[in-house]
């Protein structure tokens, strides 16, 4: 177990503070208010520690490298005045009270992606409690929270977080986001976290001042690559590994969703995230705590979820985003950027099948061979959904399904999603058709980031969205923030009142294993590439389950052998 | 099966010409004598291929691109006028007379690195035919040729090599070649090829105005890194493994030294050697002989031999530097660079019992800790010298260990090299101890080039020796290569004749199996830092083996328990 970082209390209102910096040759922390400047010891992977007497909760401190500049500490645990400003000494006086809570198995979660900022009307932590009625009443048991990690400002996504160790101070920091979780836990709902392993934000993000977090060697679509594997890269991923038992420990987190793992650049004989598997397998040994780790990864590659044994890293489970680009560009007809890739019936029956499209078949759109084959594998470690924050957020427009397709086909999506055999994850409001927008927001401080954002933003779409024109929205303006947020007053509209209870009665079905047998190696797929119409079909001693699935214009029919008796479980168009 | 590419006879005086150039709007074969222009056809991926008839062996041509600039062929198979100049119609009429040769495993394998250009006086395929007696006579089964590919000029360790399809013309090109390789086979001489597929040399590389074979996604110690993962990289993959099925199936190697695997750089599904093991699996079905691919890399992981199921890319080998490093740092004191991580009796004992010093432990030279643990694979996966090319040529006087130890101490380290349980792999001249140095040679063309090439060399220098001073030679000048050449009069030294003598025994007694019992898991060492002693047992109901080495300037004594009875087998003092 490596070396934890930041400012620990050791009890007796004693803190340790360390800080990794290996080049510096003289590093000191400075408290605020006693203008106290405590003098570190350097040890010989170029930690430096000081313990300190006296202090309490609340006491503001900095980071004095070299009798130069001061800095906030890279593994501040709060950051009140912001990103450029002192670190906070922690609380640690948070009791839980949820004590018997010991975690959930993959392959019985339904997940629920939220982005705290725009989930209620306040955008805090506490305030989702207010929800969790809603969310037992559908029927989902986990939640994932989008990047809690302190960013510039008070709106944004949460991937251009700085202070990993750091909960946004204005979601409710530290404390609000103990309670959530002990709440939850006492509701029996398991509590997901984002973390973004792959590149620190643009504003704030004083980690090289300490020390080489980062790499030359490697390009990632942020900029210089965090160091995986270069010299010094021991320390940095123990940065990243204290940070991911941080929340699984002390928070009580349930289980870390990666970002985007392809951008970990790691050649070494031992990945990053093997390492972070087995530090978390070390830590469900000390806690009795099952914790799941969920890799999102446009690699389509086994190795991620593999065991040990079988070569992999030991990850619960990743992403699948073939699955819901295979339906969206069924529903949507579009076929623009990535989309080009998908688009057929023939995928949208192999991802039901087998995960993933992208096997080792050739991609259009990537101009090469993507993926390996995920047939040996358990299909409880597959995470899918028919829309989340990027598929729904990476638009010009930000809209949902419910503002692209008809109402039947949203929820044929719903159909394909919970009976298809893998973890689902919905992206809150779908579960009743929200149609505002979730837009991309940030809130920089910094003039000229704001400005490349602005563009660089624009510059996707004109990409992406080739030939479009016009509704474009400001990510920095509040007002873009704001109409993402989710309308709570949605039992005005009787369809959403519908489509929720669509929701609820698949997965209800679903829970009663009603679909378990689509999980079967032997499950059938037959399709009509003209007339878009899917039939799964799984045989077993007993009885046989068919899913039929009509995503074209015509009315289909299906005549099951004569002998058969069939007993219609669930039909999507009953449910007006 | 991918495309193969170059000129390709189809019979009856006709060829196919293929060569991949996707963003070509127009590519043609142009032949020299008759100035013949023949327009090629594009497929979807960018391959262009046309076929011409009335062609004959040695006719010269060349690819041009766009109705503008003329090119060799990137798969060229004979530049007999340079690098810079045409490609020649390759010949296909050598016969085979080994018929019946179907290779050999490795854990058979003593493998004999040489150099072409220096191991014999005339430097070429053929002359060394005529040393394969004296081979015989030591006793080694494998000869591994240092990389034979087109490179500037006529003096080259082969690493700067630029058409990887065509063996070297002043070497004796394929039709020498081919006649070696089947006279070795006749005598029952297996023949393992060093190709380079992490780079190309810096002077007559053509393929940039081809394609995207290179990315600037990732950097290598020689610039871009070769695109293997990358958009376009199919087709940059597929260049680099047909190379490899040709000298397989066409030239009949019987195995392929891969270097530097580490600089192949791929974070896709399946990895590049992964799939190039796949093929040369598929090779071996067609065929009916045995290949080896064996990697040199300096990760230490056990991914690139462990078995496909096991998550690795099913190579059958690899080499072990920490074997060299730990004896050649107890043999000679010298601790600069990267010998820094060495150095240890301890270390020495650890690479004799698993191959691995860096088995995930901290390495003070690469400031990160290294490798993973090679425990549960068979110990004939790993390649072992105690002089090769790289240790001997990398220094500033190039000296061999002859140089640098005494008599006995040279015993010592063939001691370990041959009781070791590893594949033992010899460098030209070691087995009599040639004292002539083995230098960094060149005859690049290109003045820029050369200038950088001697500043650079003396850079390294400065690094490694730092301190030393003097004695650096040039590279560019053919005295350097001449002097680096074997000098096959060695029989006029008795102390040489005794070394040989001394090696032809060992290699006797290890064929034996007279040192198999050190191949064991139970394997046992003891060792003193001081006195620089290492024992090794290893028992087994009826019979024990012991391995006393001193590397210490005292002498030493060991009594095995009373009741033991022990027989000398082997004394490295009783050779004088």
């Amino acid at each position: 177990m490596g070396k934890k970082v930041g400012a620990e209390y050791l009890g007796e209102r004693k803190y340790r503070f360390r800080v990794w910096s290996p080049f510096a040759e003289k590093v000191q922390v400075i408290l605020k208010d006693s203008r106290k400047v405590v003098d570190m010891k350097k040890d010989e992977r170029g930690y430096w520690e000081a313990e300190v007497n006296n202090l309490s909760q609340g006491t503001f401190y900095k980071i004095r490298l070299d009798e130069e500049e001061e800095y906030p500490d890279p593994a501040s645990r709060s950051q009140p005045e912001g990103v450029h400003s002192w670190s906070e000494i922690p609380n640690s006086s948070y009791t839980f009270e949820a004590s018997g809570w010991k975690g959930r198995a993959i392959d019985e979660m339904v997940i629920y992606e939220l982005h705290v900022g725009t989930f209620t009307p306040q955008g805090t932590f506490t305030a989702i409690i207010n929800k969790l009625n809603h969310l037992a009443e559908l029927g989902v048991n986990t939640l994932e929270l989008m990047p809690v990690s302190q960013f510039p400002g008070d709106r944004n996504w949460g991937y251009d977080g700085v202070y990993p160790y750091a909960p946004q101070g204005s979601y409710g920091g530290e404390q609000g986001l103990k309670e959530l979780i002990d709440t939850c836990h006492q509701r029996g709902f398991s509590v997901l976290l984002d973390v973004v392993y792959n590149h620190l934000g643009p504003e704030g993000n004083y980690l090289s001042q300490f020390g080489p977090y980062f790499t030359d060697k490697y390009h990632t679509p942020w900029g210089s690559a965090l160091n995986f594997d270069d010299e010094y890269a021991d320390e940095v991923r123990n940065f990243f590994i204290q940070n991911a038992l941080m929340w699984l420990e002390e928070y009580r987190f349930d289980g870390l969703r990666l970002d985007a793992v392809h951008e970990i650049i790691d050649r070494g004989a031992k990945h990053f995230l093997k390492e972070l598997s087995q530090e978390v397998d070390a830590l469900e040994q000390k806690t009795g705590c099952r914790y799941m780790l969920i890799a999102e990864s446009d690699l389509n590659d086994t190795r991620l979820i593999r065991a040990y044994r079988n070569g992999g890293y030991g990850l619960e489970g990743q992403w699948v985003d073939d699955f819901h680009h295979s339906l969206h560009t069924i529903l949507t007809g579009e076929g623009a950027g990535y989309y080009k890739d998908f688009g057929k019936m023939e995928y949208l029956a192999k991802t039901f099948r087998q995960a993933f499209v992208y096997d080792g078949i050739y991609s259009t759109f990537r101009k090469r061979s993507v993926g390996n084959s995920p047939l040996c594998l358990p299909k409880t470690q597959f995470v899918v959904s028919i829309q989340n924050h990027d598929q729904v957020g990476n638009r010009l427009l930000g809209e949902r399904l419910s503002k692209l397709v008809s109402f039947e086909k949203q929820k044929l999506a719903v159909g394909m999603l919970f009976t298809a055999p893998y973890v689902p994850m919905l992206f809150m409001g779908e579960e009743f058709g929200e149609t505002r927008p979730f837009q991309y927001f940030v809130s920089h401080g910094d003039k000229d980031l704001v400005k490349a954002v602005q563009e660089g933003r624009k510059k996707e779409f004109e990409y992406f969205h080739h030939g479009k024109e016009g509704g474009h929205t400001d990510p920095q303006a509040e007002e873009t923030f704001k109409s993402s947020k989710i309308d709570w007053d949605y039992k005005k509209d009787t369809s959403k009142i519908t489509l929720f209870e669509f929701y609820r009665e698949l997965l209800r079905l679903r829970k009663e294993g009603a679909f378990r047998l689509f999980a079967s190696s032997q499950v059938k797929t037959e399709f009509n590439e003209e007339k878009k119409w899917l039939r799964i079909t799984s045989e077993e001693e007993g009885g046989s389950l068919f899913g039929l699935f009509n995503f074209g214009d015509e009315v289909t029919s299906w005549n099951p052998s004569e002998t058969s008796q069939v007993e219609i479980l669930f039909a999507s168009a009953d449910k007006k």
